[in-house]
This record gives structure tokens, C-alpha cells and sequence, in this order.
């Protein structure tokens, strides 16, 4: 077999076989197939597409080119959870505790923040002593201790994903419907998940801008694990502003503390319930999602949730004390208020702008090897389609570094449209989909 | 400007600027921009193709990214004339003797074979004491003495079109209309020609095996040569069978030697003599085809045309006596006929595969450093159409190595298919295209 006639079979519109498949992923990861061959094929793959089947083959490979977690020593049907990145959205800090009180285990590999998305493993190590570097026998020893661990991904899962993600990067073939399926599925499933939830954003915020684009990448998805025997729910949720209030690691910390607490209702907590609900189903702990929801209602009313944290934290070398106090959570010197330039309701809000904004005062990164601040951010005061009148305090943004606030502060006001008309309400949550179809929900705040 | 919104605008089909192409190309020939950027944007052109402003200006791109050949020196409009590749196509000897007899000044580079197709230099190099290696102002005082030259593209043109090329052909990007007409016209306009007269091969043993994709390919050429101010004609003629008798190197020198003599008429004469019509009508050295025609014929009979391939032999250290004796030329040690199988008609010919006979033989090349052995190939007895019966010999092998001659012959049998019908005639020389449009001509042998 010969790479360049790979690469032809795909450019001229052909679905590529398994062993065509493995051939060129194998070839790629040990030096055999140059970059500039696997770019060719990235390019071809981008405007020629993939079918459902060559995606879940791509994926295999992509999983077979590196370790794959061996979880099988945790009892119980392992269920993991993923976001398509987003901004504001501490979702996992919630959910993983509530899926853990109802003991269904959660093993979590998770990632750093990149561009304006926030990453759980930075958010995780903004409290004092936690740790997110386990061993594999730490990790298998804390899930069987506490019921859920969430650890930084192992350096050898996927290698294949690491490469081509690079050289996805700059040859502009990010945004390809397969390639980005895969890119996610492999890690969950080399991650050793037996079940898997994902959360497909969608929105100003998000990977897939359009809802019609968000159901297809979900679908791809769902596809691709049930193809691969892994039983895999996608729900798609609204990213057309920040999920929650606070933007920054932190400040999200507390946030999902608050929501664990019982003192925080709104969109955060709702798309967390129904993620949590939704994990239980997919787990088989529950008949119906409703039951599911229930459940992970109960579990927050109850506090086993916020004690399900509790215990993570302190098993992973954490001070659980930040859940009575969070100002034991690192801060900020300054808080300076952004105020509203003019009269209005808050018509939109580009997200991906307000995650920049945040970057710029030191909460993300630019490049993989920048340092980050943990005490800073903002916490918004508004939401899309709340009144305003000029004055009124937009965010409170907390500044380490006052030289960047203003560049900071600016590209926030021009990322919160104002305008006389009080704008149509969208949904938080579109719709879930499982291998028995789509089931739109169109589920409102 | 970054490479990879380059590619991105082209992924997109969107046209890009001339200022967009002068940096990829520039990036990529000074070593900026990456193998693996080239691939994919040469993948993307592939499939969002290039309208022909674009094609053009990546043509003038490509031709700036070297050496141009100054020919100023030359009096006269120097025409060129340039053949798509093809199998017992030796018009180059035959049609540039006769243009420069007819005070049209050819100043000509051209390159060697590779793969099935031949090269007027490895044919020329089998002349003895013929040097294709001059420099610049030997080339230019061969021109100013005698009319015409033939030596070697010089290795300073057009870089970006050798280091694309070479990355074409490992990542399936080859058979791209404006990849393939920027190559062809980059190198013609670096050679530094006034008018360029193409000859667009279709059929079994062309580039284009369909005479819709060559039409397209002849029009894209002229398009770029008129756009940069060169005046350019391109004619498409049939390549489903060799076009003279002799497919080898001395072979096809002999078999060019003898149509000047005046001994051999048939399809490589008529396709010579329109070829040197339409440089004439090009370099604007008649009104119109037929007047060129007829000045083309008369010098041909008149044997102008001769002793003008004789005066370049001698002015570039051949042995001009080989015109008189063509057993000067390399030999081979054995002759070997092949015969028909069967009784019928010859139906047709896959002509790739008779070239690449020949090179199995030794007349060619798989790798550019291969060796060639200039005395060896085959002589067709038989051409499409012509009546067989079994026993009768359908070609002659030239052999030195005759361990290499029953894989020849089988593949030599395979390509020449046998029927019981006799098939239509198809036209040799199918149209012309200028920049006034196409001209059908359907000219029958």
C-alpha cells in the first residue's frame, strides 16, 4: 500500500477502507508518512468528507496508536463526560460530584484551557494542593476510594490526535466535521470510558456556531461510539453567551461551589442537572432521563454532591476547607466594575470575545506553555435580554495585572451588544441525541 | 499575510490574489512556508480549482521565482513550441529544423524522459558528439550562426515549479488543470520565448486521456500566455498510438531524419508540418495556417529542412554525417519481430504501455538518475486500423539486453488489442485553440 494512493482514493471522493485507514494513521505516527503527505489527506478529508463508518475506523486507529486506559479494576459502568469547550462552563466540577452521589463512578482525564476556552484541569488547580498529575494505580486507587477522580490526560493516549492536531492547526483543516468527531472520541475512548456524555456547544461561543452544524457534530459522535460498542449520548446547549456568571478559574471554582451549595439556580445549574441526568441514564442507573434528573436533583438538594467535591478534592491533595470559604481560593487586588455605555436590553453577546477578554488579564493562554492566573476573571452582572440603563455594572472584573484591564475591558464592551428591542429568548438546551434518533427539547431558562 | 488563511481562503473556493499567490509561492521557494503548507494548499487547488486570472498569476509567480532567460540578443520573434509528453513523438527534430529554414528564429530547452514518454534530449544525445549542455551565450551564438538550438532547460528556472512538482507527485495533487498549465507555461515563459505554439496530446499514452480535458488544458494554457503578453497557440492531436513508427532514442532520430529526407509521410509528417505551420502563423511570419503550411512543405521538400537539422548537429558537436548514414547513430545487438496472435483488425493501442515497452527494453528512464541505452526500442510494423494475421509482425525489437525482452514483448502484446471489426478512424490532429477560440479541425491522416 502506498500513501499517495490513499491520499488520490480520498480526493477523488472514495471511502477509504479500514486497513487504508490504519495503514496511513500507523504510517504517520512512527515517521514512516511525512507530514506533508498526511496534510494532503487532511485537506481531502476536509472537502471530500468522511462516511460514519471510515469516522469510527479513523477513530480506532487514532486510539489504537497509543495506550488505552485499562479501568476494569473500578466496578461498575464507568461513564465520562466531555464539552466541545466553551466559556463560563464549570459544568464538570458539578456534574461529576452529583453522578458520584448517586454512585455511578467517574474517571476523568481532562484538559488545560487554550484560546478563549477554560480547561477543568486549571480550574481544578486553583485550589490549594490539588493535584491533577495522578499515577495510573492513584487514579484507579481514588476512584475506588472516593467514587470519582478527574486527573490530566495521560501524555501517551492518542498520539495520533496530538500530531494531526497540530498539523490541522496550520494547514486549515480544523473545522471538518470527522476530523474533529474523532479528534474527541478517540481521547474519551482511549480514556477507558464505558459509557460517554457529551455536550456539544453551540453558539457565538463555540467550535459549531450553527444548531444544524452542533446536532450533525453530536450525531457524528454518537455514531462513532456506538460503532465502536460504547454507549454514547450527545446533549446540544446553548454557548451563545457564557454559561455561567464567572469567567476565569477561580471564580468558576466558586461558582460551581455556590451551584453545589444550593445558593446558585440559573443555566449553569440546569445544564448541569440535565448532564448529570443524562450520565445516569447512559450508565443504566436509571429507567428514563427524568428519573436520571431526579436523582441528580436529590443529590444536590442533599449535599452529597458538595460532600462528593469534598472528597475529591481532599483525595487528590486538596484543602476542602475552600468549600465552607472560598476566599481560601487564590483572588484578585482589584475588582473594577464595566459599566453599560448606553440605555437598552442586552440583545447578544459574542462569547468567544468575552473568553478573550478574560485571557487578557492573565486567566488563559495564547500558547500551550503560558503560565496563567488563577485569581483573575470576570463575574457578569447581565445576561442576554436583561435591561440596562448606561451606568449599570455589566461585570466586575477582577485584576491582578491593571496594565491589561483596559484592552481587556474593551474587547468585552464590544462583545455585549446593547439595543432598544428586548431579543427573541433561545434556548439553553437544543436537544439530545442517543443512537435511537433525535430528540429536541428546545429546553428554555 | 499567514499561509494558512491562504489555504483557508482557497478550502473555501474563494479566487486568491496575485499578492496571496507572490507570498505562497515566495514563502515556500525561500523555504518559509513549509512541505506540509504547500501539500494542502496544492490539494485544495485541486479540488476548488483556480479561475485563469489566478492560474496566470501563478504562472508569472512561479516564473519569478528564478532565473528568465534573455533571448534579446536573438533578432526575430523566437517561438517555441512545447508537446504535452508523449510516445514516438520526435516532431521536435523534425518541426524546429523546418521553422528555422524558414528564417523563424528556435531557441528551444527542453528536458529529458522519464516514465513512458520520451525526451528530445536523451534522442539528441544519441547523435554522435551532440552536446545539449551550452551556456547561455553559446546557446544564443548557436541561434545567431545557424537558426536554431536544442540544449538542456537550465537548472536555475522556475524552482518553484521543480519543488512543486516533486510534492505533486507524493500527494496525489498531479492531474490539476492549473497545476499542470502553470508548470508547462512557467518553464516555456522563463525559457524566455517571444510566441509558444503547444502541441496538448490526448488519448491512451497523454497526460489527458479525454479530448474534452485536453481542449480544457490547451484553452488554459493559451489563456495564461496571452494574459502575460505572450502570444500563445495550442493544437490538440491524437496520442492513442505512438505518433511515429519508432518509439526509442536513435530510433526516432532515424525515423526524424528520414521524413526530412522526404522518405516517410504519415501521421508524425502531418502532424510536423501543421505543428511548424502554426509556429510560423504564431512568431507572425505568414497570414495565415496555410500559407505557413506551405512554407513549411517547401522547405521540407526542398530539403532546407534537412540540412538545417544538419547545421545544429555541427554547430553543437555532432557528427552531421548521420543525416547521410543513419547507421552512425547507437545500434542494438538483435532484432526481434513480434508477432500477432490472432487474425483482425488492430483496434487500438494503449499507448503508455508501448512507451513503456520501450523503456523496459532500456530506452527509459523510472527514476530521473536511471541510465538509458540509446540504440534499443521498437519499430511498429502495423498502426490502429490496419488489418493482421496471425504470424504477421506487428513490431521490431531493438535489443542489447535480451534477459529484458519477453517482459517487453508481453507488455508490447497486452497493448495492442486485436478485434474482429475494424474500428473508426479517429482524427490525428483534433483542433487548434488561439486566443480567438477553439478551431475544430478534425484532421484525418
Amino acid at each position: 500500500m502506498r500513501a499517495v494512493d490513499v491520499i488520490i482514493k480520498k480526493r477523488n471522493g472514495n471511502a477509504l477502507s479500514r486497513e487504508e485507514i490504519e495503514f496511513f494513521i500507523n504510517g504517520y505516527v512512527n515517521g514512516d508518512i511525512p507530514d506533508y503527505q498526511a496534510s494532503a489527506l487532511l485537506m481531502a478529508i476536509f472537502l471530500k468528507g468522511m462516511d460514519s463508518r471510515e469516522t469510527a475506523d479513523l477513530t480506532l486507529a487514532m486510539v489504537n496508536s497509543g495506550e488505552r486506559v485499562d479501568l476494569s479494576a473500578i466496578k461498575g459502568i464507568k461513564v465520562d463526560k466531555h464539552s466541545t469547550g466553551g466559556v463560563g462552563d464549570t459544568t464538570t466540577l458539578i456534574v461529576a460530584p452529583l453522578v458520584a452521589a448517586c454512585n455511578v463512578p467517574v474517571a476523568k482525564m481532562s484538559g488545560r484551557g487554550l484560546g478563549h476556552t477554560g480547561g477543568t484541569l486549571d480550574k481544578l488547580e486553583s485550589i490549594p494542593g490539588f493535584r491533577v498529575e495522578l499515577t495510573r494505580d492513584e487514579f484507579i486507587a481514588a476512584v475506588q476510594a472516593v467514587g470519582l477522580a478527574v486527573i490530566s490526560q495521560s501524555k501517551g493516549l492518542v498520539p495520533a490526535d496530538k500530531m494531526l492536531y497540530a498539523l490541522r492547526d496550520v494547514t486549515g483543516t480544523v473545522p471538518s466535521m470527522p476530523l474533529i468527531a474523532s479528534s474527541i472520541m478517540s481521547k474519551k475512548i482511549a480514556s477507558g470510558a464505558d459509557a460517554i456524555v457529551l455536550d456539544v456547544k453551540t453558539g457565538s461561543g463555540a467550535f459549531m456556531s450553527t444548531v444544524e452544524d452542533s446536532f450533525a457534530l453530536a450525531r457524528e459522535m454518537v455514531n462513532i461510539g456506538e460503532r465502536l460498542g460504547i454507549r454514547t449520548t450527545a446533549l446540544v446547549t446553548d454557548m451563545d453567551q457564557p454559561l455561567g456568571m464567572a469567567v476565569g478559574n477561580a471564580l468558576e471554582v466558586k461558582e460551581a461551589i455556590e451551584v453545589l451549595r444550593g445558593e446558585i439556580t440559573g443555566p449553569l445549574a440546569d445544564v448541569s442537572l440535565t448532564l448529570a441526568a443524562y450520565m445516569l441514564l447512559t450508565a443504566g442507573a436509571c429507567r428514563d432521563v427524568e428519573e436520571g434528573r431526579s436523582m441528580a436533583e436529590e443529590a444536590l438538594a442533599s449535599g452529597r454532591g458538595l460532600k462528593k467535591l469534598g472528597d475529591m478534592i481532599r483525595q487528590q491533595g486538596g484543602d476542602p476547607r475552600v468549600l465552607e470559604d472560598t476566599s481560601l481560593l487564590p483572588g484578585a487586588r482589584t475588582v473594577i466594575p464595566v459599566k453599560a455605555g448606553q440605555d437598552g436590553y442586552i440583545s447578544s453577546m459574542d462569547t468567544e470575545k468575552i473568553g478573550i477578554s478574560s485571557l487578557v488579564l492573565g486567566a488563559g493562554r495564547t500558547k500551550k506553555e503560558d503560565p496563567i492566573d488563577p485569581g483573575v476573571g470576570l463575574v457578569m452582572r447581565k445576561r442576554v435580554g436583561d435591561k440596562v440603563s448606561r451606568g449599570d455594572i455589566l461585570a466586575d472584573f477582577y485584576v491582578n495585572n491593571e496594565a491589561a484591564f483596559p484592552e481587556a475591558a474593551d474587547i468585552f464592551r464590544a462583545a455585549v451588544r446593547i439595543s432598544a428591542e428586548k431579543p427573541e429568548s433561545r434556548p439553553l438546551i437544543f436537544g439530545a441525541v442517543t443512537r435511537d434518533g433525535i430528540k429536541h427539547l428546545g429546553f428554555k431558562p
